[in-house]
């Protein structure tokens, strides 16, 4: 195991009914601005009964934010932030609004080009507190302290972390899951799994704990998965969709362990130049990470067979073979295309991201071993 | 899953050499008491690193808080405090010294008779904030709110719990696992176990993220034990049994859940009045609390049996027999004895503890299923 820091100070508020415990969360006295998205909270009943849970505080609203939110937009977010003199912000909405809204809090106060939060990954020594009414179980950004901003104008997708954007707390109520649509669940099962794979799928270095906790994780969503997709999901199974997609982001599983986010670098090129939907960009990707990687992970790839899809029969390499198609096969149940001609994107967009590979001259995963020439050829496997 | 409320503000430092990271971490300006127990980090090294690290800080020491820390020492401590006016509470130690530190957090600024803190659950307003130095991985007391304090002079034992007493830090180096006597490993190994089990063999109300994680634990502590219990543990092995311990009770594998302490509650008695170790008097009680309860834990038994001893073989009532057997041959094989009459105690402490439970209107377990009659047939099963 790995030397390792970690605090998570989140709290969170899960359950039925809990929206309505938001008055007694949130700091009393400060101006708030409640930021959301592209208003389903104004359809599902979320938008009013966060409106009921307010009354009596000075609430600016700030909607509008998109998925995959955008520098621009937030930018004028901070704008309105600094004019009012806001000191509490709420983001109602799912990983995008709470990304959105942190990028907002780290903005703020600081001093320079807003840019370079995402580029040189600083941010205000003071950040505005925040907190989040979650409607998507997707990100994890409900618990965890990074987000993921686009910029459209020129093209680009960066994360950024700080223990300053810790959300102060987080209302989780499942039964937000009711109306959200088919796809945007997809998106969300497929992205939490993900997650977990990220913090899982490198180097054996004796973490029987993490591996564990991150195998209940990915067992838990596939067998979660059906129930959710389906029209009038049970209570618990959205409960139990809900606390996974916290749990794969919430580095519970992750202290000590090696990570290897490259799935999650290709598929954020894949969104910021073909605009595909994120859940959508790392279910293309993972299954070329698996296979061109498959030597460099080969004790976990034969664990994760084992352990999550009790494959165990045949030779490493077939139960390799056949744990990747198990993985693919595990997206396209969710009605996921995982091929880059589903998308009408070929070999110009393979080259367009090794390039920008190249020139940024990043070599991801862990310790650094998947290199623009692999990246280039994970993206070639899935043409 | 139940609705819940979840927050563990403590941060975690981890691994080999942490313990010269405590001056960066540690409140500024501040006067300090370092609490400790009998001396055996004189004889470790942990004092000379801790006394290193402490290097330019105004330090008040307090030794000698024993095994189930004691009331009446802890109320030295606490005059000591406000004689000199402690501002921070540093812990080396285990979970007693730890215990007791929380204790003394919590009693300082208190107005009126201390003991309340046990017998009302009442903590002052104002806590000391505190952190610790773990040197004995056992009661998760490092990572949690909670606290068990004894009273030689009544004989009794009582918790306590705040969020007031988190650790604002721990700091976990695992190489203080290998000067831990063989008897002490035993006792935190057991007491870890029966920590998870005491959150998971309850009902099953469809939690199978925190299932598994309880699974994954105790799985980790059984095949850890006997790596950990020989003379010359490897550093990996004492890196997972010092964060099974931790994660055995932080909360992360129980939002949501029912609990059930009553092996915990009963076993506190048998301490209190028999003297027995805190993990002696677990592996004690345990199987008369699965033999006895077994009809209302049926479900859960039958979960337990198969995804962490591997048992699917004869009957529901066969299987349930078995795990009750491979749970107490686990504790055997740790060099526990399980029986009430290796420690010479008889009917006489099953009647005593009787009527304890039954003066104080105690009907412990998930949803008090475990009333004053069953903790005796409990422990009538064990004599």
């Amino acid at each position: 195991m790995n030397n390792f820091e970690f605090q998570n100070p989140t709290k969170i508020i899960f359950g039925k009914g809990t929206i309505a415990k938001l008055s007694e969360n949130l700091y009393k006295g400060e101006k708030i601005m409640m930021t959301y998205g592209g208003g389903s909270i104004k359809k599902n009943g979320v938008y009013d009964q966060v409106k009921k849970a307010l009354e009596g505080y000075d609430v600016t609203e700030f909607g509008g934010i998109e998925p995959n939110p955008d520098f621009d937009t937030l930018m004028k977010a901070v704008k309105i932030c600094r004019q009012e003199g806001i000191g509490f912000l709420l983001a109602v909405g799912g990983g995008s609004v709470i990304d959105g809204t942190k990028f907002i809090a780290a903005a703020v106060e600081y001093k320079g080009d807003e840019w370079e939060i995402l580029t040189k990954k600083k941010v205000a020594n003071e950040c505005l507190p925040l907190a989040s009414v979650l409607t998507m179980p997707a990100t994890g950004s409900e618990m965890n302290p990074n987000a993921v901003i686009s910029r459209r104008s020129t093209k680009e997708k960066f994360d950024f972390g700080s223990p300053k954007v810790y959300p102060v707390f987080s209302i989780l109520d499942p039964e937000v899951v009711y109306s959200i649509p088919k796809r945007q669940k997809a998106n969300g099962l497929a992205d939490s799994f993900i997650h977990v794979i990220e913090q899982y799928l490198t180097d054996e270095i004796n973490t029987p704990i993490q591996d564990r906790w991150a195998e209940g994780v990915m067992k838990t969503i596939i067998e979660t998965a059906p129930k959710v997709l389906v029209d009038k999901p049970d209570y618990d199974s959205c409960a139990n969709y809900m606390w996974s997609a916290t749990c794969a982001l919430n580095m519970f599983i992750s202290p000590g362990v090696n990570q290897d986010w490259s799935t999650h670098m290709i598929g954020h090129e894949l969104t910021a130049i073909c605009g595909l939907d994120h859940g959508v960009t790392l279910s293309i990707v993972l299954p070329g990470t698996m296979q061109i990687m498959r030597k460099e992970k080969k004790t976990k790839l034969l664990m994760y067979a084992k352990n999550v899809f009790g494959i165990t029969q045949g030779s490493e390499d077939e139960i390799i073979d056949k744990v990747i198609v198990a993985t693919e096969d595990f997206f396209k149940s969710l009605g996921i295309k995982t091929r880059l001609s589903d998308y009408n994107a070929g070999e110009e967009v393979v080259n367009e991201i090794y390039n920008r590979f190249v020139k940024r001259g990043w070599n991801i995963g862990e310790h650094g071993i998947v290199t623009p020439e692999k990246v280039k050829a994970i993206l070639t496997s899935r043409l």
